[in-house]
């Protein structure tokens, strides 16, 4: 029998914390060794939590110990292109969160350092995993719906962050879009050449002061032909609003939001139910265990993970898109973005 | 009492016979007491059907009858532009199919004769008169779900048209998303400024020979911020597909389909449901009846109609900026459209 | 060409308003000749609205008539076999609302003068032309379902009808549950053995010091073995609800509520819809012009009409064994019921 | 901090592996700290998956640890009440899988153990934890939907179990329906005092030479005068098939299946989902692991477990009544299973 892998965790915040209890308690195969964060006490809480035996003074500590096969990357967004290029240096398998980072450039560093290494690298896009987008994807790859013409995608929060993180977070196509842009490749299977952003705020004035929009229309071509739109709110004020819909040449499928019961109550007023489940942590609790799920069969059977170094970077390059567009008020093409394009291929894994 | 409306059809084809039957059969203050059609048959069977008294040789014989109050223009539309002006230079009051006309030119010209009679024009725009919209409507107008943000209205028919039609119908946009141009006006209740529309040929590359898309996304940004999409397919395999969504600042709004029954069939297979009613004449068959309910009513209570000239002339505008839109890959603000624009003031009602 | 029938309508109350407007509004093939009530003033509006050209003096006079093929007899129940009778002699058509009577003697006689006379008889079950239940029926007729095991029928009115109907009306299994009497034998297509009732009062202490139930669920066992239950209530405080599921063999189908729309209203309290239709004047609206037509059919094709003597003698049968289930606390053999069980096969047509 | 928990499972079949991972991974209170089952192999499968220490050799060693403060009975129904003894005896808090037994006074005995010897015992009727009969449970009990007055419960399972299991099991009412008993006591938050069952066999011929039905609807009569009924089959083509419905004075609530994801697929044929999930253990998955939640804070907090002995109990005396109406074809008062009723005072907690 195949030994348990070891996993590393960097970055005790709030989605570390769930990836730490996967790995504890959801797969058998691994083990979770050892955990930093520049809060200490948050490290020695998870540590806790899961049964962690050690709470590292540093990420050096975790690089520099061979015992250690993957690190799991949940640290704060500028940090996460160097420290998978010294995991990656290290010899480590590497899950890191989304966004790689807002610069391509930086990105393409830490792709080039994977690529060399030779390790597993995996984006955190964790909605791929979700049961339903998964079935929307099984219906157009199967070719149950036919040829895909129309996509369109819904992704409203429930509420707006923090504007100290809208000012940090490269905006609302980087911070919450990405999510989206990454969605649409993947249900469609095809890569998105123009993109269209129609934005404005509409949700808090204070957001547009801070630089950003809260609500947003992108129209998105596909080489394929199809044409996409997301539909983005920072506000819907009924919670948590995920869904997709396909339209193909020989049917549609959509999905509805998900709720955490299915009860219906009919009084003299409504027919009605409960919220939709608010927010992604209920709402995609699943997908978190099965990206991590998915992450330990690349390793363990060596192959390529289902969400690559690449698959991280072009929903970047679709965010600066439609940041363009948007300013530019006009379509944008994905190979005005790059003079970085160039270099694409010679990382493509 | 007042005495029945006496109502003159003109045009005996399928949507001709739909009005017919509603006068004669629904609304007991009117009357029919003339029909004409080039084709004798067709005028003569709605007679037959309808108990109309008369099927008048032409349409002059009909303007010049003073027993006749109104008349349903139901003709093709390039004949609509010269009845309503010979309707309302005969004092007649006027129900007119869309479009109006493809030129705004001879709509500006049609629109000023009827300022000029002071008749009543009320445009067959029926799906305003649709329960699901017309509660949609409600919501936006009451303040239910607050402020409107996003508008997505989903439009797709069960199959495309004979190419002989699209040939002479002035594309999609003008034969088809026309509709979706005055619901989202009605829906949103403000105009829109801006159109961009992508667009293409998906379903049959026949549609693309000829000139026209057969499926297609269009972006509005109304006065007020709202942000609009429209998504249209000549073809949805499922039938025809009319749904409608609206995010507001308290909550959101959405229809679904209508079908011919409430049954759900669980078998070793799926959990289904028959397919939604197809095609518009079952789908909007209440809306027909209402609207020209709420036309009898305008001309009976001096009031205005419910859809005027003008809400048929500015679908046009939104149609031709979409073409333009398509044609050129960039947004099209609606005042490029119309020189014509200025003459706008003056025949507003 | 057929000449059009002649109908005269008995009773100019709610139900005979919905009656007249369908013969003279929707069924071109008929004309409604006469109307008559003992109250004049209604008789005199009913005729306004219709364009009926005369109010009769008395039923007398209409059964007199020679131009008259077809009556409706919407008077209250206790005239209903006489006026059978009378009609039958008359050599008139006849549809009769439901039920025919209490008593199974004067139902029988009514039957045999039917019978006798050799006219058309059809009672007003109008749920049987309801779109929603003729797909049930349809699902279990085709085999779509397979065999079916288990019937299901909720039935519950948006409030009680005054204490002075429920004193005359026989009590609730006659004037409510009698519906779904018939829509048991209908849509399972056996006929029931044994009745077994649990009621209470629930809703309205008085409707007990009526000596009547307001709440009950009835078993049936038919005589293919389907086991079948009916919920019902004289108050749901959502509106009227009428739903009907089977499951068989092969699979199950079930039906919802209709609605005056199809919108979703998502707010931050809830997911809600507006209340169902409500009540049977809306819900049904569509199946009290079925079954006119229905009745029309049989006549001009000389065929059997669809709702027999026999289908409306059964239900009252059916309701009689669930009272004395009901008052014995036990299951109630069909059998038991009738010395006139013995004259059934002779009034079978 | 308390220090964790120790649980031993008695019995490594199927719900024992659930349980035991439940305590395993999810809980971080407990630890399991022995397994044992007359199949080594099997407890040895489930010590490795959940790494458990020890297989111990039999139930005498696991009773006679001091260390082990709780114990799982999940093996065969026969041994349930002798274990409960014994365990009882030894000090151990128990969780018992459902039913206790099939006969009252063995029932009796275990629970008289259990009192005498002041541990906590909780019974596996699971489905109160489901989050949708949690919800429908929360209507009621807050007055949401008023005073309840009827209550209808589906329950099918996809199909029948072996014939093998049938013939020992005590008939569908103890084997299945004891689960819906349990939730009808539950949801309505009082006592039945009536059940009148009307069964057949539908799906197999063979469970009736086996002495069973397959297929029933059982009618409750509540001490609050609630009138209930439970739709039972051993085979939903479509699969599992776990409803309630609750109509109140105020309102109603019901909740639907439970689906593997919520797309809707709409093509040329249908418009469809996918089946329900199927089955126990995934429809009730998250119900499982939150009974011995519950059942750990009970032990933490020394208070009593929220499904007791006298609830393990009183199901059983609704199944036998069931058995015995279906046999004479009568209700039957719960009054008359039991002599043993008498001494239900002594053993109530």
């Amino acid at each position: 029998m195949k030994k348990r892998l070891n996993f590393a965790l960097i970055g005790a915040g709030r989605i570390g914390k769930v990836h730490a209890e996967t790995i504890a308690f959801r797969i058998p195969e691994t083990a979770l060794t050892a955990v930093c964060d520049i809060d200490a006490g948050a490290a020695d809480a998870i540590a806790r939590r899961c049964g962690i035996p050690r709470a590292a003074a540093g990420t050096a500590e975790i690089f520099a110990d061979p015992a250690i096969d993957a690190v799991m990357i949940c640290s704060s967004t500028n940090t996460h292109a160097n420290l998978i290029i010294e995991a990656a240096q290290a010899g480590k398998h590497i899950f890191c969160e989304k966004p790689i980072d807002h610069s391509l450039e930086k990105i393409d560093r830490a792709l080039e350092a994977v690529h060399k290494a030779g390790v597993k690298l995996q984006i955190g896009f964790n909605r791929r995993f979700d049961p339903n987008f998964v079935r929307v994807r099984r219906s157009i790859a199967t070719g149950e719906i036919g040829t895909p013409h129309l996509l369109h995608i819904v992704s409203r929060d429930p509420g707006p962050p923090p504007l100290a993180y809208i000012k940090v977070s490269g905006g609302m196509f980087l911070d919450m879009t990405i999510h989206d842009f990454d969605m649409a490749r993947f249900l469609v299977g095809s890569e998105v050449t123009e993109v269209y952003a129609a934005a404005g705020v509409r949700v808090n004035p204070d957001i547009g002061k801070a630089g950003d929009v809260d609500t947003a229309v992108i129209v998105l071509r596909f080489a394929n032909g199809v044409i996409g739109t997301i539909d983005n709110c920072r506000q819907a004020p009924y919670g948590y609003d995920q869904r997709v819909e396909v339209l193909g040449s020989l049917g549609a499928i959509a999905t509805e939001n998900c709720y955490p019961n299915r009860a219906v109550i009919s009084t003299a007023e409504s027919v009605r139910r409960d919220l939709p489940l608010n927010f992604f942590m209920e709402r995609y609790a699943e997908s978190f265990a099965n990206e991590l799920q998915a992450f330990v069969e690349a390793i363990v059977h060596d192959r390529q993970t289902p969400v690559t170094g690449l698959d991280g970077r072009i929903p970047v390059v679709m965010a600066l898109a439609a940041r363009k567009s948007h300013e530019e008020g006009r379509p944008v093409m994905l190979d005005e973005i790059a003079a970085e394009e160039a270099r694409l291929e010679t990382i493509t894994p």
